[in-house]
Protein backbone atom coordinates (compact mmCIF):
# COMPACT_ATOMS: atom_id res chain seq x y z
CA UNK A 1 0.00 0.00 0.00
CA UNK A 2 1.35 3.24 -0.97
CA UNK A 3 -0.15 4.88 2.49
CA UNK A 4 2.99 2.81 4.02
CA UNK A 5 5.64 4.07 2.15
CA UNK A 6 7.93 6.62 4.47
CA UNK A 7 7.78 10.36 4.11
CA UNK A 8 11.75 10.62 3.70
CA UNK A 9 11.58 8.03 0.56
CA UNK A 10 8.50 10.07 -1.08
CA UNK A 11 10.68 13.46 -0.42
CA UNK A 12 13.55 11.45 -2.29
CA UNK A 13 11.16 11.06 -5.62
CA UNK A 14 11.20 14.03 -7.38
CA UNK A 15 15.24 14.14 -6.97
CA UNK A 16 15.68 10.70 -8.54
CA UNK A 17 12.99 12.07 -11.19
CA UNK A 18 15.59 15.14 -11.89
CA UNK A 19 18.17 13.46 -12.12
CA UNK A 20 16.60 10.78 -14.39
CA UNK A 21 15.08 13.92 -16.41
CA UNK A 22 18.57 15.80 -17.09
CA UNK A 23 20.23 11.78 -18.06
CA UNK A 24 17.63 11.52 -20.30
CA UNK A 25 18.28 15.18 -21.93
CA UNK A 26 21.74 14.10 -22.15
CA UNK A 27 20.28 10.76 -24.44
CA UNK A 28 21.89 8.68 -21.71
CA UNK A 29 19.81 5.62 -22.35
CA UNK A 30 20.59 2.93 -19.87
CA UNK A 31 22.32 3.80 -16.38
CA UNK A 32 23.15 1.52 -13.03
CA UNK A 33 22.20 1.91 -9.60
CA UNK A 34 26.07 2.20 -8.73
CA UNK A 35 25.96 5.22 -11.59
CA UNK A 36 23.31 6.71 -10.66
CA UNK A 37 24.50 6.90 -7.14
CA UNK A 38 27.48 8.45 -7.71
CA UNK A 39 25.96 11.04 -9.58
CA UNK A 40 23.17 11.72 -6.66
CA UNK A 41 26.12 11.39 -4.00
CA UNK A 42 23.56 8.85 -2.27
CA UNK A 43 24.14 4.89 -1.93
CA UNK A 44 23.50 2.64 -4.27
CA UNK A 45 21.46 0.33 -2.05
CA UNK A 46 19.45 3.38 -0.79
CA UNK A 47 18.46 3.97 -4.39
CA UNK A 48 17.61 0.12 -4.75
CA UNK A 49 15.34 0.05 -1.74
CA UNK A 50 13.74 3.00 -2.66
CA UNK A 51 12.29 2.20 -6.13
CA UNK A 52 11.62 -1.88 -4.64
CA UNK A 53 9.17 0.28 -2.69
CA UNK A 54 7.02 1.21 -5.91
CA UNK A 55 8.01 -2.78 -7.07
CA UNK A 56 11.49 -2.17 -8.56
CA UNK A 57 12.14 -1.55 -12.27
CA UNK A 58 15.84 -2.36 -13.12
CA UNK A 59 17.27 -5.83 -13.54
CA UNK A 60 20.37 -7.08 -11.16
CA UNK A 61 23.47 -6.36 -13.28
CA UNK A 62 22.07 -4.72 -16.29
CA UNK A 63 20.73 -1.30 -14.76
CA UNK A 64 18.06 0.58 -15.64
CA UNK A 65 16.64 2.19 -18.60
CA UNK A 66 16.69 5.66 -18.29
CA UNK A 67 13.47 6.43 -20.19
CA UNK A 68 11.45 3.91 -18.84
CA UNK A 69 12.75 4.37 -14.95
CA UNK A 70 12.25 8.22 -16.01
CA UNK A 71 8.40 7.83 -17.13
CA UNK A 72 7.59 5.13 -13.58
CA UNK A 73 9.06 7.98 -11.19
CA UNK A 74 6.98 10.48 -12.97
CA UNK A 75 3.93 8.30 -12.62
CA UNK A 76 3.78 7.34 -9.30
CA UNK A 77 4.25 11.01 -8.59
CA UNK A 78 1.00 11.57 -10.65
CA UNK A 79 2.91 13.28 -13.39
CA UNK A 80 1.05 11.43 -15.98
CA UNK A 81 -1.75 13.52 -14.90
CA UNK A 82 -2.32 17.55 -15.05
CA UNK A 83 -3.45 19.73 -11.94
CA UNK A 84 -5.63 22.50 -12.24
CA UNK A 85 -4.02 25.07 -9.75
CA UNK A 86 -5.66 28.31 -8.30
CA UNK A 87 -3.49 30.90 -6.52
CA UNK A 88 -4.44 32.80 -3.21
CA UNK A 89 -3.13 36.51 -3.45
CA UNK A 90 -1.95 38.43 -6.56
CA UNK A 91 1.37 40.49 -5.03
CA UNK A 92 5.01 39.60 -6.60
CA UNK A 93 4.94 35.45 -5.68
CA UNK A 94 1.45 34.59 -6.52
CA UNK A 95 2.04 36.41 -10.06
CA UNK A 96 5.47 34.83 -10.34
CA UNK A 97 3.88 31.27 -9.21
CA UNK A 98 1.33 32.23 -12.37
CA UNK A 99 4.23 33.30 -14.71
CA UNK A 100 6.55 30.31 -14.09
CA UNK A 101 6.37 28.12 -17.22
CA UNK A 102 7.91 25.12 -15.50
CA UNK A 103 5.31 24.25 -13.45
CA UNK A 104 2.61 23.85 -16.64
CA UNK A 105 5.83 21.62 -18.35
CA UNK A 106 4.96 19.50 -15.48
CA UNK A 107 1.40 19.13 -15.41
CA UNK A 108 0.43 22.21 -13.31
CA UNK A 109 -1.25 24.69 -14.70
CA UNK A 110 -3.03 27.81 -12.75
CA UNK A 111 -6.08 28.23 -14.10
CA UNK A 112 -7.10 31.83 -11.82
CA UNK A 113 -5.61 34.18 -8.88
CA UNK A 114 -7.40 35.40 -6.09
CA UNK A 115 -7.45 38.82 -4.66
CA UNK A 116 -9.19 41.19 -2.22
CA UNK A 117 -7.46 44.62 -3.93
CA UNK A 118 -9.96 45.96 -5.88
CA UNK A 119 -7.31 47.61 -7.85
CA UNK A 120 -5.77 43.92 -8.89
CA UNK A 121 -9.20 42.33 -9.60
CA UNK A 122 -9.88 41.74 -13.14
CA UNK A 123 -6.64 42.43 -14.32
CA UNK A 124 -4.99 39.18 -15.34
CA UNK A 125 -1.67 37.18 -15.34
CA UNK A 126 -0.29 36.13 -18.94
CA UNK A 127 -3.81 35.40 -19.41
CA UNK A 128 -4.84 34.27 -16.20
CA UNK A 129 -7.87 36.19 -14.46
CA UNK A 130 -7.27 37.98 -10.86
CA UNK A 131 -11.00 37.25 -9.60
CA UNK A 132 -12.16 38.41 -6.38
CA UNK A 133 -11.72 36.97 -3.09
CA UNK A 134 -15.53 36.71 -2.92
CA UNK A 135 -15.72 34.57 -5.84
CA UNK A 136 -13.64 31.53 -4.46
CA UNK A 137 -16.08 29.23 -3.08
CA UNK A 138 -18.58 29.82 -5.93
CA UNK A 139 -15.53 29.53 -8.22
CA UNK A 140 -13.91 26.27 -6.41
CA UNK A 141 -18.00 24.84 -6.52
CA UNK A 142 -18.21 25.12 -10.08
CA UNK A 143 -14.60 24.13 -11.66
CA UNK A 144 -12.12 21.27 -10.99
CA UNK A 145 -9.27 22.58 -8.21
CA UNK A 146 -6.55 20.47 -7.61
CA UNK A 147 -4.17 22.69 -5.62
CA UNK A 148 -3.88 25.94 -4.18
CA UNK A 149 -1.41 27.86 -3.43
CA UNK A 150 -1.64 30.72 -0.68
CA UNK A 151 0.78 33.57 -1.18
CA UNK A 152 -1.04 36.32 1.30
CA UNK A 153 0.35 37.00 5.01
CA UNK A 154 -0.20 34.47 7.72
CA UNK A 155 -2.89 36.62 9.70
CA UNK A 156 -5.09 35.97 6.90
CA UNK A 157 -3.86 32.32 5.57
CA UNK A 158 -5.11 30.56 8.42
CA UNK A 159 -8.77 31.57 7.59
CA UNK A 160 -8.43 31.51 4.32
CA UNK A 161 -7.20 27.73 4.55
CA UNK A 162 -10.19 26.76 6.49
CA UNK A 163 -11.97 28.10 3.73
CA UNK A 164 -10.42 26.12 0.95
CA UNK A 165 -10.76 22.94 2.94
CA UNK A 166 -14.21 23.29 3.47
CA UNK A 167 -14.80 23.63 -0.30
CA UNK A 168 -13.16 20.60 -0.62
CA UNK A 169 -9.98 21.41 -1.80
CA UNK A 170 -7.16 18.86 -0.63
CA UNK A 171 -3.98 20.09 -1.87
CA UNK A 172 -2.65 23.41 -0.62
CA UNK A 173 0.95 24.66 -1.08
CA UNK A 174 1.30 27.05 1.75
CA UNK A 175 3.80 30.38 1.51
CA UNK A 176 2.38 32.13 4.62
CA UNK A 177 4.87 31.53 7.05
CA UNK A 178 2.61 29.61 9.60
CA UNK A 179 1.87 26.35 10.29
CA UNK A 180 -1.57 25.44 8.80
CA UNK A 181 -4.05 23.17 10.96
CA UNK A 182 -6.32 21.37 8.76
CA UNK A 183 -8.17 18.03 8.90
CA UNK A 184 -6.23 14.79 8.20
CA UNK A 185 -7.53 14.25 4.58
CA UNK A 186 -5.95 18.01 3.74
CA UNK A 187 -2.22 17.90 2.57
CA UNK A 188 -0.04 20.55 3.14
CA UNK A 189 3.03 21.43 1.47
CA UNK A 190 4.94 24.37 3.47
CA UNK A 191 7.30 26.75 1.71
CA UNK A 192 9.35 29.12 4.44
CA UNK A 193 11.71 30.75 2.19
CA UNK A 194 12.97 32.69 5.60
CA UNK A 195 14.30 29.21 6.53
CA UNK A 196 16.63 28.95 4.15
CA UNK A 197 18.01 32.38 4.79
CA UNK A 198 18.19 31.69 8.12
CA UNK A 199 20.21 28.05 7.73
CA UNK A 200 22.84 30.76 5.88
CA UNK A 201 23.44 32.66 7.64
CA UNK A 202 23.77 29.74 10.77
CA UNK A 203 26.67 28.81 8.80
CA UNK A 204 28.07 31.73 7.93
CA UNK A 205 27.54 32.73 12.36
CA UNK A 206 29.31 29.21 12.65
CA UNK A 207 32.45 29.89 10.53
CA UNK A 208 32.93 33.03 12.08
CA UNK A 209 32.47 31.62 15.34
CA UNK A 210 34.66 28.53 14.72
CA UNK A 211 37.42 31.03 12.53
CA UNK A 212 37.82 32.91 15.85
CA UNK A 213 37.39 30.03 18.05
CA UNK A 214 40.89 28.92 16.18
CA UNK A 215 42.48 31.72 16.34
CA UNK A 216 42.54 32.14 19.92
CA UNK A 217 44.25 28.54 20.22
CA UNK B 1 32.02 23.10 18.66
CA UNK B 2 29.22 24.18 16.79
CA UNK B 3 30.42 22.11 13.49
CA UNK B 4 29.48 19.18 15.25
CA UNK B 5 25.72 19.74 15.72
CA UNK B 6 23.43 17.62 13.77
CA UNK B 7 22.10 19.37 10.13
CA UNK B 8 18.45 18.24 11.62
CA UNK B 9 18.84 20.31 14.77
CA UNK B 10 19.84 23.38 12.84
CA UNK B 11 17.54 22.71 10.44
CA UNK B 12 14.73 22.87 13.46
CA UNK B 13 15.60 25.85 14.57
CA UNK B 14 13.93 28.71 12.28
CA UNK B 15 11.23 26.88 13.31
CA UNK B 16 11.46 27.28 17.09
CA UNK B 17 12.20 31.03 16.21
CA UNK B 18 9.20 31.34 14.37
CA UNK B 19 7.09 30.03 16.89
CA UNK B 20 9.04 31.72 19.99
CA UNK B 21 8.08 35.12 17.80
CA UNK B 22 4.64 34.51 17.43
CA UNK B 23 4.37 33.95 21.04
CA UNK B 24 6.37 36.81 21.87
CA UNK B 25 3.48 38.72 19.62
CA UNK B 26 1.05 37.42 22.01
CA UNK B 27 2.74 39.34 25.04
CA UNK B 28 3.80 35.51 26.36
CA UNK B 29 6.17 36.20 28.86
CA UNK B 30 6.97 31.74 29.83
CA UNK B 31 6.16 28.97 28.38
CA UNK B 32 6.95 25.58 29.65
CA UNK B 33 8.68 22.72 27.38
CA UNK B 34 6.09 21.00 27.34
CA UNK B 35 3.63 23.63 26.63
CA UNK B 36 6.19 24.78 23.57
CA UNK B 37 5.87 20.57 22.54
CA UNK B 38 1.93 20.36 21.99
CA UNK B 39 1.84 23.93 20.15
CA UNK B 40 4.64 22.53 17.91
CA UNK B 41 3.73 18.90 18.06
CA UNK B 42 7.23 17.82 18.82
CA UNK B 43 8.01 16.01 21.64
CA UNK B 44 9.05 18.07 25.08
CA UNK B 45 12.51 16.04 25.01
CA UNK B 46 13.38 17.05 21.86
CA UNK B 47 13.14 20.63 22.12
CA UNK B 48 15.10 20.23 25.39
CA UNK B 49 17.62 18.16 23.65
CA UNK B 50 18.16 20.44 20.92
CA UNK B 51 18.42 23.63 23.13
CA UNK B 52 20.86 21.75 25.34
CA UNK B 53 22.77 21.60 21.92
CA UNK B 54 23.82 25.17 22.20
CA UNK B 55 23.78 25.07 26.07
CA UNK B 56 20.61 25.05 27.70
CA UNK B 57 18.42 28.42 28.50
CA UNK B 58 15.61 26.71 30.83
CA UNK B 59 15.39 26.42 34.61
CA UNK B 60 13.79 23.13 35.62
CA UNK B 61 10.22 23.25 36.22
CA UNK B 62 10.78 26.85 35.86
CA UNK B 63 9.98 26.95 31.87
CA UNK B 64 11.39 29.08 29.17
CA UNK B 65 11.72 32.84 28.98
CA UNK B 66 9.89 33.88 25.92
CA UNK B 67 11.59 36.53 24.93
CA UNK B 68 15.24 35.87 26.18
CA UNK B 69 14.51 32.30 24.24
CA UNK B 70 13.78 34.19 20.90
CA UNK B 71 16.58 36.19 21.56
CA UNK B 72 18.73 33.22 21.93
CA UNK B 73 17.80 31.50 19.21
CA UNK B 74 18.07 34.59 16.74
CA UNK B 75 21.59 35.26 18.03
CA UNK B 76 22.40 31.45 17.26
CA UNK B 77 20.83 31.88 13.58
CA UNK B 78 23.09 34.92 13.27
CA UNK B 79 20.19 37.15 13.54
CA UNK B 80 21.37 39.36 15.57
CA UNK B 81 23.73 41.24 12.44
CA UNK B 82 22.77 42.14 9.67
CA UNK B 83 23.67 40.20 5.71
CA UNK B 84 23.78 41.27 2.52
CA UNK B 85 22.49 39.93 -0.51
CA UNK B 86 22.61 40.55 -4.69
CA UNK B 87 20.32 38.40 -6.52
CA UNK B 88 21.28 36.88 -9.98
CA UNK B 89 18.13 37.10 -12.43
CA UNK B 90 15.96 40.14 -12.26
CA UNK B 91 12.75 37.83 -13.69
CA UNK B 92 9.77 37.35 -11.51
CA UNK B 93 11.20 35.42 -9.05
CA UNK B 94 14.72 37.77 -8.46
CA UNK B 95 12.42 40.78 -8.19
CA UNK B 96 10.06 38.38 -5.71
CA UNK B 97 13.12 38.30 -3.62
CA UNK B 98 13.98 41.63 -3.93
CA UNK B 99 10.44 43.25 -3.04
CA UNK B 100 10.21 40.89 -0.29
CA UNK B 101 9.95 42.96 3.12
CA UNK B 102 9.93 40.37 5.19
CA UNK B 103 13.54 39.30 4.44
CA UNK B 104 14.63 42.62 5.33
CA UNK B 105 12.89 42.95 8.89
CA UNK B 106 14.73 39.91 9.99
CA UNK B 107 18.05 41.51 8.44
CA UNK B 108 18.30 40.17 4.84
CA UNK B 109 19.24 43.49 2.53
CA UNK B 110 18.93 42.87 -1.17
CA UNK B 111 21.50 45.74 -2.38
CA UNK B 112 21.65 44.57 -5.88
CA UNK B 113 20.40 42.25 -8.93
CA UNK B 114 22.07 41.31 -11.68
CA UNK B 115 20.78 40.40 -14.89
CA UNK B 116 22.03 39.90 -19.15
CA UNK B 117 18.52 41.53 -20.57
CA UNK B 118 19.95 44.88 -21.67
CA UNK B 119 16.40 45.88 -21.05
CA UNK B 120 16.24 45.09 -17.52
CA UNK B 121 19.90 46.75 -16.83
CA UNK B 122 19.70 50.18 -15.24
CA UNK B 123 15.92 50.29 -13.98
CA UNK B 124 15.69 48.66 -10.25
CA UNK B 125 13.24 47.24 -7.73
CA UNK B 126 12.27 49.46 -5.14
CA UNK B 127 15.15 51.54 -5.57
CA UNK B 128 17.48 48.24 -5.26
CA UNK B 129 19.77 48.78 -8.94
CA UNK B 130 19.21 45.91 -11.63
CA UNK B 131 23.03 45.93 -12.69
CA UNK B 132 24.92 44.07 -15.87
CA UNK B 133 26.07 40.37 -14.78
CA UNK B 134 29.11 42.02 -16.31
CA UNK B 135 30.06 43.85 -13.58
CA UNK B 136 29.14 41.13 -11.24
CA UNK B 137 32.64 40.35 -10.04
CA UNK B 138 33.67 43.94 -10.03
CA UNK B 139 30.41 44.98 -7.57
CA UNK B 140 31.46 41.27 -5.21
CA UNK B 141 35.56 42.59 -5.30
CA UNK B 142 33.89 46.50 -4.17
CA UNK B 143 31.42 45.67 -1.72
CA UNK B 144 30.76 42.97 0.75
CA UNK B 145 28.60 40.75 -0.66
CA UNK B 146 27.07 38.03 2.28
CA UNK B 147 24.88 35.66 0.34
CA UNK B 148 23.97 35.36 -3.41
CA UNK B 149 20.51 34.14 -4.38
CA UNK B 150 20.59 32.13 -7.81
CA UNK B 151 17.02 33.09 -9.75
CA UNK B 152 18.71 31.89 -13.73
CA UNK B 153 17.52 28.74 -15.45
CA UNK B 154 19.88 26.17 -14.31
CA UNK B 155 21.94 26.06 -17.95
CA UNK B 156 23.51 29.29 -16.72
CA UNK B 157 23.35 28.79 -12.78
CA UNK B 158 26.01 26.14 -12.36
CA UNK B 159 28.60 28.64 -14.17
CA UNK B 160 27.41 31.12 -12.35
CA UNK B 161 27.89 29.52 -8.98
CA UNK B 162 31.39 28.58 -9.77
CA UNK B 163 31.78 32.62 -10.80
CA UNK B 164 30.15 33.53 -7.23
CA UNK B 165 32.60 30.80 -5.51
CA UNK B 166 35.55 31.89 -6.74
CA UNK B 167 35.02 36.04 -5.87
CA UNK B 168 34.39 34.81 -2.66
CA UNK B 169 30.93 33.88 -1.98
CA UNK B 170 30.51 31.63 1.07
CA UNK B 171 26.80 31.86 1.09
CA UNK B 172 24.63 30.61 -2.00
CA UNK B 173 20.29 30.16 -2.15
CA UNK B 174 19.71 28.19 -5.44
CA UNK B 175 16.63 28.30 -6.99
CA UNK B 176 17.91 26.89 -10.17
CA UNK B 177 16.25 23.36 -10.60
CA UNK B 178 20.01 21.79 -10.44
CA UNK B 179 22.46 20.76 -8.02
CA UNK B 180 25.26 23.34 -7.48
CA UNK B 181 29.24 21.59 -6.99
CA UNK B 182 31.05 24.08 -5.14
CA UNK B 183 33.75 23.89 -2.62
CA UNK B 184 33.08 22.53 0.55
CA UNK B 185 33.53 25.74 2.41
CA UNK B 186 30.92 27.43 0.19
CA UNK B 187 27.16 27.00 1.82
CA UNK B 188 24.53 26.15 -0.19
CA UNK B 189 20.69 26.30 0.14
CA UNK B 190 18.63 24.96 -2.39
CA UNK B 191 15.16 25.49 -2.78
CA UNK B 192 13.29 23.39 -5.49
CA UNK B 193 9.93 24.96 -5.85
CA UNK B 194 8.44 22.34 -7.99
CA UNK B 195 9.01 19.43 -5.35
CA UNK B 196 6.59 20.51 -3.13
CA UNK B 197 4.02 20.25 -5.90
CA UNK B 198 5.54 16.72 -6.89
CA UNK B 199 4.84 16.03 -3.12
CA UNK B 200 0.81 17.49 -3.54
CA UNK B 201 0.72 15.44 -6.56
CA UNK B 202 1.95 12.21 -5.31
CA UNK B 203 -0.67 12.61 -2.29
CA UNK B 204 -3.45 13.15 -4.70
CA UNK B 205 -2.55 9.99 -6.57
CA UNK B 206 -2.42 7.90 -3.51
CA UNK B 207 -5.24 9.25 -2.36
CA UNK B 208 -7.24 8.22 -5.84
CA UNK B 209 -5.08 4.97 -5.74
CA UNK B 210 -5.98 4.00 -2.35
CA UNK B 211 -9.67 5.07 -2.84
CA UNK B 212 -10.23 2.87 -5.99
CA UNK B 213 -8.27 -0.28 -3.94
CA UNK B 214 -11.22 0.26 -1.12
CA UNK B 215 -13.74 0.59 -3.44
CA UNK B 216 -12.94 -2.91 -4.95
CA UNK B 217 -12.39 -4.64 -1.53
Amino acid sequence: MRKDISPAVIKRLPRYYRYLGDLKEREIVRISSRELSERMHVTASQIRQDLNCFGGFGQQGYGYNVAMLYDEVGKILGLDKTYNLIVIGAGNLGRTIANYQGFEDKGFYVRALFDKDSKKIGKNVRGIDILSMDKLEDYIKKNKVDIAAITIPKESAKKVAMQLASSGIKAIWNFAHTDLRLPPDVHVQNVHLIEGLMNLSYQLTTDELEGNYSDEV
